[in-house]
Formats: structure tokens, C-alpha cells, sequence
């Protein structure tokens, strides 16, 4: 199916607020999250993981933040992660959408 | 450079009415494809890569094409090619952005 309908997709939901949806192929996987619960007043515990990550803010605010820098990111930016780099971000504004990509695929959010 | 405002991308003019921004780690990119040059009154004919693609439409509205189905994608739906699989697609409203991402990088994209 490589036509994926948002709607049609089953949804993870990763905790209240925190909705997940995903594709893939065999290296490569999109992740299209929903948060809604929104803002934050710190930013998530940094984390790793041995995939490398290019991310886009589609709707909202984020801080991104890694061990060097600190940025506000609204629609239309972007950010990238490489392969075991320590990473997190801070909720900005209520309701954020963001796309994740990651190679290779996340095993650990297959349904 | 891990956090990137799109304004401060350097813009790719495909052709007039096609913009591309860009970012990449070793081995994924993040492309954000802005159309202003839609609609269209058929598909564009099909390619194919060996690259690896997922893309979600951010705005707007394509036609996705494929030997074996044609679906109409608006904002939040998505798409997955693997590798060297043809595909189109055809511009359904004047303004359209794409976030496609690529394993390997496409280097011919690269400024």
C-alpha cells in the first residue's frame, strides 16, 4: 500500500496526549506524531538511538535541544540527528505536529 | 547544524514554481518541496531511483501514481517508494508542499 491515508492508519497512542502513526519501506519509516498536550515547561530527558533522524515541524512550536544548542522551531523547519546523538525536545504551544524519519526503521514502534 | 529554520536554507529553483530546502544526515535526507505551479491536468510521467523514499504532504492536494493505483493525498497523508519503484504525481490545487525523505541521500540534490 504505498498510498497511506492518514485516517485509514492505526494509531499508537504513546501516552495521553502523544498520538503515532507510521510508514515504511525496508530501510526507511515515516512517523507522523500528534501531540496535545502541550506546552511543556522543560524539555523531555535527552535520548539516543543508534538510527539516524531528519525531522520537520508541520503545526506548533518546539525547542529543539542537543548537548550544544538550543533552538525554537515552528512550521516548515527542520532538524537532523545523526546516528547516537543525544536529543530532546520542549513542547511549545499545545497542539504540535511533527514528521520523523528515521533509517533504518524503528522495530521498536512496529503495532 | 542540527536545527534548521527553513528561512535560512539555501532554496533549489527545480523549475519555476518548484522550490526545494533541504538537510541531511550521513545517510537520510529531508526535503521540503514547495509547488506553486499547480494544478496540473495529468501526472508527470513516472520515475523511479534507487533511493528509498517516504513523504508526507504538509498542503495541498496530489494525485499518487503508481502502475497499480492512483490516490488522491491531501494534508497529513503520505506515501512510501521502495526502492527503484516508478512513480508520479500529478498537482491537484495551486499550492502544494511535500516533505520527502530519502535513504541513501540523493546526492544529485545536493547544492
Amino acid at each position: 500500500m504505498p498510498a497511506v491515508k492518514l485516517a485509514d492508519l492505526p494509531v499508537t497512542v504513546v501516552k495521553p496526549g502523544v498520538e503515532r502513526r507510521l510508514a515504511h519501506t525496508d530501510r526507511l519509516m515515516i512517523v507522523t506524531v500528534d501531540f496535545s498536550n502541550g506546552p511543556q515547561s522543560e524539555p523531555d530527558p535527552p535520548h539516543a538511538h543508534p538510527h539516524e533522524q531528519v525531522s520537520a515541524v508541520v503545526e506548533g512550536e518546539i525547542l529543539f535541544v542537543t548537548e550544544s544548542e538550543r533552538t525554537r522551531l515552528g512550521p516548515g523547519d527542520m532538524f537532523v540527528v545523526p546516528s547516537g546523538q543525544p536529543h530532546a525536545i520542549q513542547l511549545l504551544s499545545k497542539r504540535i505536529r511533527l514528521i520523523d524519519c528515521f533509517t533504518p526503521i524503528r522495530e521498536d514502534f512496529l503495532p
